[in-house]
């Protein structure tokens, strides 16, 4: 029987892969990758990094490119599920290709496969085309939203108190109406300059876990434009971002 | 300058474990632990044997009993409040007994710190009662809700939406307004017993990453009464049970 493991690398810091995660990718034997044209050099030589570390002599890495986000699709929801299906194609091609009987396979995600990301919902894909043609598995990892909070020494949840984790899509159709502390995630907009900043916190961080971090806090109608200007500025010098921030409504109850 | 480590150390697979948190553990001179009256049996072997595996040779541990809570003040809110400050007045009193200059203590905390978990939020009361005393880091882990989502083969986030974190207490109140995507912790009650089970799917874990893990999934309404019977059986076995779930509403959106 054929294998497929996917496994959560954290955030961008190698120390961030659990002890599970380092055996899951000694036991691999192909690597696969869905390589994005874009694809930001650093994470490419990060996770060259990592396989040269934790991956048995003889691995192969075999990468072909993403199936593309078809960006003039009338509905958000069905250009996705489109590009699911297409990418669900590339895999199955992949998988017959380059994983022998009794094999294992590996797709590498960064921080928790859970967390906005679509490599479990494209191998039950496949899986469901193909009944029984292998068996699977999900190594959690720490997502970027565990890293943001470890570097800024934030609780996320206050005592008895909601948690949303959004897009910065969603923020900026409104703040969530049932909960004071809101992780942000893809939002390459920067929404929270866009919001009603009274009574609000932010704790941002770009690059966390990598050499690059950026790290700041302070109350929202102050730190805003801060942001927003250290933003730029390493989108400028890096040529992409990876951010995540939560927001947090200032109350008298206790944290 | 004393040094405080606030170590995530995963759901309880120790294999849960980041590569930072075995080097933070590896660098700790006195594990402090605020020990709990009903702790259970399982869970300080779990901890003893990741100290065994990999803190240095050598380290102390000290373990001092927790402060309790006070069920029957009037405020939920008030209650940990006090609670808390009482905790910082012991946490306090263990570093001046037992963390020398120079020294490095480290809570270990199940899952990841910035979860429903009040050891970041007391050490930083303590260094607010004495400014620059120590310096303080916080090593993230894989939390309940990443195991719960790797054991299911679950994506939390469903493409563009949010997902909403929240308790038992909570959830008891009515579902969220805004979410379709709702986990649940510290469910004493099973309030997913109790609420309109119609159009919702579940996901239940009980003692993710041990030996004893429990996972159940279908529709609410016809998954409910088997997963109270788990629960009651487990829980009868083994003094305690600790389990949390996605709640999810089913929608023709993709996944
Ligand atoms: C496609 S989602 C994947 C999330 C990932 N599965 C996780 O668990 O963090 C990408 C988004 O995650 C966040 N992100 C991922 N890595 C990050 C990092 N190192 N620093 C800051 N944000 C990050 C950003 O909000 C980014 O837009
Ligand atoms: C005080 S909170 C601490 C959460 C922890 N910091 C985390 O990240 O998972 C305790 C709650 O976490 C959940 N939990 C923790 N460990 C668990 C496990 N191994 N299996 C299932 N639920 C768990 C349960 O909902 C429990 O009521």
């Amino acid at each position: 029987m054929r294998h497929i493991l996917v496994i959560g690398i954290g955030a961008g810091d190698p120390e961030h892969l659990t002890l599970q995660a380092v055996k899951a990718i000694g036991r691999t034997d192909v690597f696969l990758v869905l390589g994005k044209p874009e694809e930001r050099q650093d994470l490419i030589r990060l996770r060259r990094r990592m396989l040269d570390e934790h991956a048995r002599p003889g691995h192969r890495l075999v990468e072909v490119p993403d199936a593309e986000r078809d960006r003039g699709a009338p509905g958000y929801a069905d250009a996705v599920e489109d590009w699911r299906r297409r990418r669900a194609d590339l895999v199955a091609g992949l998988l017959d290709a380059h994983l022998g009987p009794g094999e294992t396979g590996a797709f590498l995600v960064w921080g928790d496969p859970s967390l906005y990301d679509s490599v479990i919902a494209v191998v039950e894909e496949v899986l469901a085309r193909r009944p029984g043609s292998f068996t699977h598995e999900v190594v959690p990892g720490i997502s970027s939203v565990a890293a943001l909070a470890a570097r800024h020494r934030l609780t996320l949840t206050r005592v008895g108190r909601p948690l949303q984790i959004t897009t910065g899509r969603r923020l900026a159709e409104g703040f969530p109406e049932d909960a004071d502390d809101v992780v942000v995630m893809l939002d390459g907009r920067a929404a929270f300059a866009g919001i009603d900043p009274e009574g609000l916190d932010i704790h941002y961080g770009a690059y966390l876990g990598t050499e690059d971090e950026i790290l700041v806090s302070g109350p929202l109608a102050e730190t805003s434009e801060r942001i927003l200007r250290a933003r730029t500025e390493a989108r400028e010098r890096k040529g992409w971002i990876m951010d995540t921030y939560l927001l947090r409504r200032r109350t008298d109850e206790p944290g």
